[in-house]
């Protein structure tokens, strides 16, 4: 099979789009920054990625459906002649190594090459291994005038952090963006990393709908969030019985 | 080499088949399901497939004779002019990365083409980390007609449950068969997880044998439990002293 | 970079080889036992196969001069007009991998195909354990016919024995000749599986050298196991410290 | 994606360059004697490699601007007719599988392939588990007359010493190497291995210079050894929570 399986449901025509990453990561935070925008909006899905690079594993709904986990693509139109349009790349699971992380934002890149993408947007979490109760929203960006730009809309560019730079979806898809020409924005939200923060992605959220020009409503992300923990917790209990018949299964394999 | 090498030993012409896959997992439900469907039906091997996403592992039979690990295929002609026929998906051992697991499965589905397959049962064990005594037959579908029809054969969907989801071949099978447009069901049958459980195997091919129709003894199913029972823990110590050597050989790898 | 790169030092006609098998494994027994057959037999190098599949490593000899880790191939030219020629697979280690393991087996058999091999006996060690005084020598082989022919030289055919199947290079080539019909037997000594053991390695070559009417002496044996016995010490030291610090390093891959 | 995507800044004409490695590894010695090089000369870079062979991460400077990481080439024009020029290898991270090691190695060896490298120096430390005072610079070589040559300079070759021979770059540089005929050196610095040594750099570098009829200060290595360790420092603490919080995500993989 192919390394990564791209299914096209709609051909939209897009304006110079601005793409927004939100999978998932420390605290969920892009993940559900990037979904309640999604929600918010409207946006609509146009794009389906499956690969061997994510887990091999089907979700199943509540009504008893099931479904390949994935990487999918909304699109959201915006009004007035100006504007750009949005694109927003989501899903279930970042990439399981590093090498599929590369492949998949690599093709998400790529995918998008027709439509010309005019700037990125990846939202993320940044760990601080303590309760915030205030998070900061950090940046880096891909040039020292973005760099400057941000800085006006309230965005944190503090030296030494993050020390350890970026890792995932979030950074890979500046940094191999270059080969597009594209200028890019990583917006992380702090956030203890223990658990799944919805505060957290409101700031990072308050920021880039005050970039983009957007209007929205935020009443639903704290119910999603406490859906999200439940979910996750119930997940974590069934990998862990899993894991451990893994375990033993494939002890032998070192 | 290839991926996976595909050796073809029979070209049977199959009418719109139905696949039953049951390769080792949670209990070895669905290996031990599928295996005794295979023996009481007296189907006939027509596919193998080696590949390097299995153990490099050779078995050996109480003859002394060796063979490659691998996954095999069965077919089975019904009798009667409607009836659809079946072919068995049954193995050694599953893809032993998760983009082995993939591959496998969607190769698979790609040598069954041009057989046209109606229609995918995927059996497998749910494993619940306690001893049950009428273990609950859990199911998953492709569609909400599916489910429906399946809460006609005493099938159980519950909210929630598999709360992560379905890992490896039994799941992945039935999501990637939307590429081939083929609609599916996981059949799990509820375990402990701690032992092959020829119990839970039984209450699966119960429901599976009133959804098909077929009329099968059950008394072989026992003995094959305890067949696979000490195998599997004469695999487990050899495979450990194995494991030990290997990771002191290669432990500078890291 | 080829997956794996063939360097042919010598093209020799060889007369329907037999090809032995002796790659670091249990004990070291089977890789003992083969190059102390080409030492004794002063058997020429004639391949040699590099691969991103074996470890990222030069070895350093006592001149200061490194070398690749590598597998390679003798061939033995045998007097007398019905004789077979012999050829030897031995080397610094097996594939780290299971896929690897199965490209260099596989690869192997396939560098062999224009000699047209007759037969391929791989040796290795059956750990059991415990210290064992009189090793017995293990066999497994491709056919019936075979494994009886076998009982006749002594080799043990043993029910259950190895229960777990034979895993990496001895039984990979075997499993995988059958691609090239090439019938072969596995050798397996009886050893602790807690040292290098020259004295199980001696058996099987007893058995092997009166299978194929060779004439050896055993007396550099003795000092060859001494040998290793010291460079795995060192090797441990080293690999140890080497991993520590690499563990260090890569501890954010997870 | 391409494995390895090699973007070309600059095509200097070389004569006979010397190739100089010093990538991370053990203390850092290699990477710090290296770049220490390259700043004393001002070295010009001339290729970057990106690769999926490396972590997924970008890196995000004191003025906020985020670049992926990669391996480096700089080339430096020495004056006078007879002299040959020389190009560096840094980078910010070995591959991080012994695949994706082969990988670089070998691709960064085609790449100079046009300018025919006359020789190659890897530097490396060589971690001997206790604080060193005057640390040795050990050698090996890939030829007996090169071994001679370099005992003339101070090289030590001490037999057994490396034992395991040497792992990564530094050793696998060196060993494909001779698929383009190149001789070459590589010179371990000793170094306990448990912190980033400048110490061991600067006596591996002062056998280098002397070797080469190089001019340079030391002053600024001490610095760059501190800037390092602290970057090490906080590297590995964001690094052990992104771990930390990936285990969490993946715990199901195995």
């Amino acid at each position: 099979m192919d390394e990564i399986i791209v299914i096209e449901h709609h051909k939209p025509r897009l304006r110079s789009p601005i793409l927004i990453e939100g999978l998932p990561g420390v605290g969920n935070v892009g993940k559900l920054a990037a979904e309640h925008l999604v929600d918010e909006l409207g946006a609509v899905k146009f794009l389906t990625m499956q690969s061997k690079h994510l887990p091999p594993q089907v979700l199943v709904g509540d009504n008893g459906v099931l479904r390949l986990v994935d990487n999918q693509m909304h699109y959201y139109i915006r009004k007035g002649k100006g504007n750009r349009d949005i694109v927003f790349l989501t899903g279930d699971y970042q990439g399981i190594t590093p090498e599929g992380q590369y492949e998949l934002s690599y093709r998400a890149l790529q995918a998008l090459e027709k439509h010309r993408v005019s700037r990125i947007f990846t939202l993320g979490g940044y760990g601080v291994g303590r309760i915030i109760e205030k998070p900061r929203v950090l940046g880096a960006a891909t040039s020292p005038e973005l760099v400057e730009e941000m800085k006006g809309h309230g965005v944190v560019f503090s030296k030494g952090e993050p020390g350890s730079g970026i890792i995932g979806a979030s950074g890979l898809l500046l940094g191999l963006a270059a080969h597009w020409k594209i200028p890019g924005v990583c917006l992380m939200g702090e956030t203890s990393g223990y658990f799944v923060d919805p505060n957290s992605a409101r700031m990072v959220l308050e920021v880039l709908v005050s970039i983009l020009g957007l209007k929205i409503g935020f009443s639903a992300l704290e119910q999603k969030a406490q859906q999200i923990e439940r979910l996750t917790t119930q997940f974590k209990e069934a990998e862990k019985a899993m894991a451990d018949s893994r375990a033993e299964d494939l002890r032998y394999i070192g």
